[in-house]
Formats: structure tokens, sequence, C-alpha cells
């Protein structure tokens, strides 16, 4: 077996090392409250009990755990899961989860700006209908998110909104309601971004945060894109997850 | 058509929204270098140059722009797509972008921790063999990758090392070599995470900046998992991107 490469600042490494487990852990609810302790992680983990309280430190920061002494370290905040490989609206995903509630902060007609225009299949110029809402899981934010619609199907939802508030369902529910279509396919990105000041306090947390940041067009079953959103979620709150099958080189 | 629902903040709302549109047109690499002047893109999304303003605020924060006065707006950094839905390492997806260099930091046996070794399915106490590799495109760090390897494989890929060093490589081109099979599949989650202070100045990036944390477990084509990754990317230089299908309610 190859001679092992000695490690730099070993410390902080396998501090790193540490939280990254665990953090898996938390998240896998191998722990319903409290963590153990720092000796018993240490033995757990082979390493020192100052490389333990460090890894600690990290998921603290995270958000993930508090600590204190003579009350020891306890799970703060387990992450919501939202699958990556399927297309659900919050509500679905987590129905099983808890309420989702949103606050509509916007919900109106504008004129697509082109580069809307553009991935929606608009024509230049063409208005569009702009919903922005704050979604909430219990009591605290979870996202923040702008949707823009073609005009046919968003104008639609904008009705239909008044008899049957958007807080009843998904975007996603609605549109395959008001189109007759199913929804087939969507393009997506993810991104980690810091918050923006406004962006950070409408989501509670502090300036800067680490964001997960979705882009999504999404498509109806024949094709046309209809669907053109920006989510914010706060990157203390979700896990994106997923299955994926390898694909050739 | 429902009546608007009055938006709040609306300066700040606007730029935001600004901001999300110009994030995925740099993206798409519609600006090659200099982006249109504050009064263009005033006119372009029919909001003041204050929102605009604003909104290269965010996008500079980001670190994908650079401004200043006489100069213009500048394209700093374009992220690079790794796509979310296809099982490859950085070096076959960056293939055609540029060279992937690995500084590998630590390529050991390690005992896995227990909660490594079960979701590897070895027994408690058995011995995996760790690489932590630091990557990078270009001149700068991509991620920093920690793996946990079952013994029979890793083994053989820090044999493999001696000869054929890491860098020439990717993990799963090696995985497949060695192991004689081709991977089957992976299941991974994804979190904004902050950049803890060891692993910021690793990554050559500020304290707590947004890192895009990658957790994938990949299995054999037989279904045998050999290989648990963490991988933190920094969240300004890399995209995951991807499409997905609709699946039943």
């Amino acid at each position: 077996m190859a001679e092992a490469i000695p490690i730099r600042g070993p410390r902080a490494d396998r501090a790193r090392r540490v939280a990254d487990v665990l953090r898996q852990q938390i998240h896998a609810a191998a722990y319903l409250d409290e963590l153990p302790t720092e000796s018993e992680l240490a033995a757990e983990f082979s390493v020192s009990r100052n490389a333990i309280r460090e890894a600690l430190g990290i998921l603290k920061d995270e958000g993930l755990i508090d600590r204190g002494p003579k009350v020891g370290t306890h799970v703060a905040q387990r992450k919501y899961d939202h699958r990556i490989d399927s297309l659900l609206g919050l509500k679905e995903a987590f129905k099983h989860v808890g309420e989702v509630r949103n606050e509509v902060r916007a919900a109106m007609p504008v004129v697509a700006p082109p580069a809307v225009a553009s991935r929606l299949q608009l024509e230049p110029g063409e208005q569009a209908v702009f919903i922005e809402r704050l979604r909430y899981l219990g009591d605290l934010p979870l996202s923040l998110d702008l949707t823009y619609l073609t005009p046919d199907i968003g104008t639609q939802i904008l009705d239909h909104t008044l008899e049957n508030p958007l807080e009843t369902q998904d975007l996603f529910a609605l549109i395959e309601l008001v189109s007759g279509h199913r929804l087939g396919s969507a393009s997506l990105a993810l991104e980690a971004i810091p918050a923006d000041a406004h962006s950070a306090a409408t989501l509670q947390v502090p300036d800067g945060s680490a964001l997960l940041m979705l882009e999504r067009l999404t498509s109806l079953d024949d094709g046309r894109p209809v669907d053109l959103e920006y989510i914010r979620m706060r990157g203390d709150r979700i896990t994106m997850s997923g299955h994926l099958i390898r694909s050739k080189p």
C-alpha cells in the first residue's frame, strides 16, 4: 500500500472531516436531539477532543447545532429534504413534513425583460405575469420565490387567486389546473450565493448567509416553456437530494 | 385580470429581480465582457438607474462583476457548469473548458468512522482509504474534495497513484479502471453552507463565503457502494445544472 502523504494543518483538516460526517448524520436523524459527548465523539472518530470541539464549532456556525456548558450539544435544526430529481412544488414535496404557507409579495402583469421573454418564448415587449412569494415552513421562512409565467397561464392564475388563494396550492398544481396540461420537464441551475442585505432581512438570516439559489425553467408536456423561477432557499433549512445514473464519459 | 398587489420596499425588490435575470445572462454568456450601461439596463428592465445600481452591487458582492467609475461594468468571472444529472468527474466534465489540476492533500488508509463504514457497507472498524484533494481550474481553486473509498478499490488506487499520479485522472475513471466495473449510480445531497475559516483559506475565499456542498455516495454497476465524497465547491465558480422530468405528485 502506498505510504500515507502527511497532512498539513492537521487539526483543522480533521475537524473538517468530522464536521462533514456529523452534518450528514444530523441530516439523517442519527441524533434525535442530543449529540454524544466530546469524549465519545473523539473516540468514534479517532481524533482529539480539540478537533471535535472545532468540528462542532463549524456546525454551530452553520446553524445546525446549539452548544453550551453543562447543557451539552443539541440539534438546533434539521434541514428539509427537497428532491432534485422530481418536479414537485414545495407543498407537494413537504406534505408529510408540515404546512407550507405563502406570503404573496407581488402578483401582477409585467413587461417581461428581454432575457425573460426569450426564455419563455414570448415576443419582445410582451406581458408576462410576475409572482413573488415568501414561503414558510413552520414559523420560519424557507425560500423567496420569484416567478415569471407566460401571459395565458399567468393571467388565469391571477384570476384564480381571487377565489382560491395561492396559499392553498403550489404554482405547479395551478399551472396544470389552468392549462389542462401536465408539466413535462424542467431545466435547472443550482448555485450557492451570499444573501444580499434585503434578501437576508426578508428570509430572516444574517447578511451574507449562504443561500441555495435555484433557477428553473419549466415546460408543459407539449414542450412549451411556461414558468421561469428564481428561488432563494435558506442554506440552513434546505438540502436538495437526488439519485443519478452514470452517463457515458 | 386580478389587480396587482402592491410591492413593499420596491427598489430593493426590483434590484433583486434585475440581479437574478442578469446573473443568468452572465452565466449564459450574453455579455462577453462589458455589460450595457446603467441607462441601457434601466430601459431594458423598466426600472430606475438606482435600482440597476443596486442590482449591480448585488452581483459585485457575489464576485460576478467588476465595476469602476469610467471603466464601466465588466464580467469578472463566469461560473463553470457542472452537470448534476450525469455522473462525471470534474476532469471529464471540464475537458472542453480547461485543465483541472489536483493538489493531493492526503491519501492514506484510515479507520472508517462508524457512519462512513455504514454507508460504504464496511464492518465497524474496517479500514477505508481517505483521499483529500484541492482541485484547481486555471489558477484558482474550484473545490476541496474529501473522499472515502472501500479498501479493495482504495488500496489499488493508492498503489496506482505511485506510477500514475492522481493528477492525470478523475477518481471515477480510476475506480472503473481498478475495479473492472462501470459506475452505476449515485445518491447526492446539495447544500449551501458558509465556509469555515480553514476551508475558506484553503479555497482562497473570504471567511463565511457561500459554498456549494455536495455529498455523494457512488455505487458500482453491481450496486455496491464504493465511494463516499464530501465536496466543497466555491459558490462563485460553479453552477450545477440539470434537466428533470416531472414525477407524479
